[in-house]
């Protein structure tokens, strides 16, 4: 199937993918009068006195933005906010589809950070969440991190966190199948992009204790110099054996190869060179690190990748759905790390007794995924305060 | 009926008013390839290739933000921007269900001018048009003329434009029942508010050429010091005969007195001192500057108010749908005098032979409406060269 074809003729058939549809409709003076003035005032005036009463009286209860500044578009790069708006309105389509979540594509016509931030904290009101996308890093870092702590409702890049959760899910049933301990393992990472230093970070939370990250340069490691503010952390927070060198250093001996970067970067001696059974995520669109394929052939035990027409599909949509569909069913403040952790185990275990090295994750289809994920996120929401409701 | 009962229901049985829908629905694979990654791509490329594209392949082609600071929400005042949503929400059900537009609420936090411009400019890339709502006066005027200025999409503050085009729409066919000429009728206004300034310049430009225009202080005049700027503007604009004053000094001998004011301003003795047979329209929500059976009464020829229980409902809905129904379908880059002036007409000629004292507008459930006012501004904008298709 020619999908570039067929996405020109979905997109222009009906000028895009979304539409607002009215919950109630207007069909007499009765309905004006009830959805708009004199009667709309009464839930105006009950909000006023108590605000919390929004989410009683609108759609912000159900409604999130996806934001984008159109910095990163998928491997496009930037391509401005225009050209961004068919991702975000997927996006929103796949909320409605996969979630039941009334989300707003919001493209921003943003040159730096602070107006990105700016401009979400300006249309915060209106929406129970935000879900951040396709921003370059490290750009990325400073919105969502301001955002978060300024904002009352759930801010979320996906593309950071919706992608380590569901690498961290895949990465919890490999680990199972290989019966090793996320403690003991030995896992390399390359490309410190957003993706890769949150997914990094929720390997660090989830226990992992021996990470060593890659970018073009090489390992990172203490002793460089000039590293970007995400990479010093990021040096500080891994490389426990204090390795130095090239990803071909790194990996030998490894448990684990996750990447996120660049097609081929991983060869088939490499993984030859990594521990029994190893686990390789090769996750760089369209393209591999490397042809699963390849992968196997070379003794890869567990192969994941980005792409639907292989085993293992890491894909973003098996998360974002149910986790804001738990947030907002639970009216968070915040998706923090115990809601984030939450959702890994949901998902992992939905896995099951059918877990195989050819299935460590759900289908994307599996009509159990998004549902399993909210009531774990929404419990975790309450148990650690973060609830409103 | 008790709509402020029915509002509290109806708003809270679905928490708000609209939903985002899907054109299209992700079932299985082929779908999600097609309406996201890797299929998605290509209308992003072709949009990164020609801006343009971006009317043809995203939902912007018929979306538009309602904006509004919550600072002059209904006769509530500046209840802030969570109170505003449900007031916002509506107005997207009626884009809706009666322009077949989609429309988005965005209640903003912002303080100043600066920064509701600085939100506005910042989402504008996601829409086709920005419908400002409810932002107090005298800020509105900065908001919506710089915004109107710095993008290529229509900016409309329906306060101003939206009150202004049916209030003439109604007065055009009230002259035509008294056979006066506009440039000939001595006209007040009362309450040059964003509605208020908004009908004093449409009328000029429609040609009225004598309008007293007073405000809590009395008659605008080029000696009152201290004037507000659109204030400063009015006096210089109106008041030819150089009347000084209270409103019952600019009232007696006028053919026409508009209110946009407050309760109860106008009295009987004010609608006896008019010339024969004068028109009143008496907008004060929810209580007029004069009653409607005070004003017929005292001898009004043409009675409006902002009422549905009572002839001649003077209600923005019949304006605002169609224009930007007219605006989207041509992708104007603005909406222009003449295409105000279109919409005027539009809506006045609808009530063809039907016209009666009791009767100079449209009721607002009328079919026909919304589309001839469409297509009425799409050739008015298709004219004056600010039409994309």
């Amino acid at each position: 199937m020619d999908y570039n074809q067929a996405a020109l003729e979905m997109h222009s058939e009906h000028h895009g993918k979304i539409a607002i549809c009215g919950k109630v409709s207007v069909k007499d003076r009765d309905d004006l009068a009830t959805a708009y003035t004199p009667g709309v005032a009464e839930p105006c005036r009950r909000i006023a006195a108590n605000p919390d009463d929004v989410w009683t009286y609108t759609a912000k209860s159900n409604l999130i933005a996806v934001v984008s500044d159109g910095s990163a578009v998928l491997g496009l790069g930037n391509i401005g906010p225009e050209a961004a708006m068919p991702v975000m309105e997927g996006k929103a389509l796949l909320f409605h589809d996969f979630g039941g979540v009334d989300a707003v594509p919001i493209c921003l016509d943003a040159k730096t950070p602070e107006q990105i931030i700016a401009a979400v904290r300006a249309i915060a009101p209106t929406f129970g969440g935000i879900n951040l996308e396709d921003i370059s890093a490290p750009r990325c870092f400073e919105v969502e991190q301001t955002l978060e702590r300024e904002l009352d409702i759930p801010v979320f890049h996906d593309d950071q966190h919706g992608t380590a959760i569901v690498v961290s899910a895949a990465l919890t049933n490999a680990l199972r199948l290989t019966g090793r301990d996320i403690a003991e393992a030995r896992i390399v990472l390359n490309g410190p992009g957003a993706a890769g230093t949150a997914i990094t970070k929720m390997l660090l939370s989830l226990g992992a204790r021996d990470i060593v990250v890659c970018d073009r340069t090489g390992i990172i490691h203490q002793g460089r110099e000039n590293l970007a503010p995400h990479k010093a952390e990021l040096a500080r927070l891994t490389n426990p054996r204090g390795l130095t060198g090239t990803l071909a250093d790194a990996v030998p001996g490894s448990d684990v190869f996750i990447g996120v970067s660049t097609a081929g970067v991983l060869t088939k001696d490499m993984v030859r060179s990594m521990s029994e059974r190893p686990i390789v995520f090769a996750m760089a669109n369209p393209t591999p690190e490397i042809p699963y394929a390849d992968a196997v052939e070379a003794g890869a035990y567990v192969v994941g990748t980005g792409r639907s027409d292989f085993p293992n599909q890491i894909n973003n949509v098996l998360a974002f759905p149910g986790i804001f569909r738990g947030a907002l069913d639970c009216r968070a403040r915040d998706i923090n790390t115990e809601m984030k952790h939450a959702a890994v185990f949901a998902l992992a275990d939905l896995v099951g007794d059918d877990l195989s090295p050819e299935y460590v994750l759900p289908d994307p289809f599996d009509p159990r995924v998004a549902r399993a994920i909210a009531e774990a996120v929404a419990k975790a929401a309450r148990e650690t305060g973060v609830a409103r409701a």
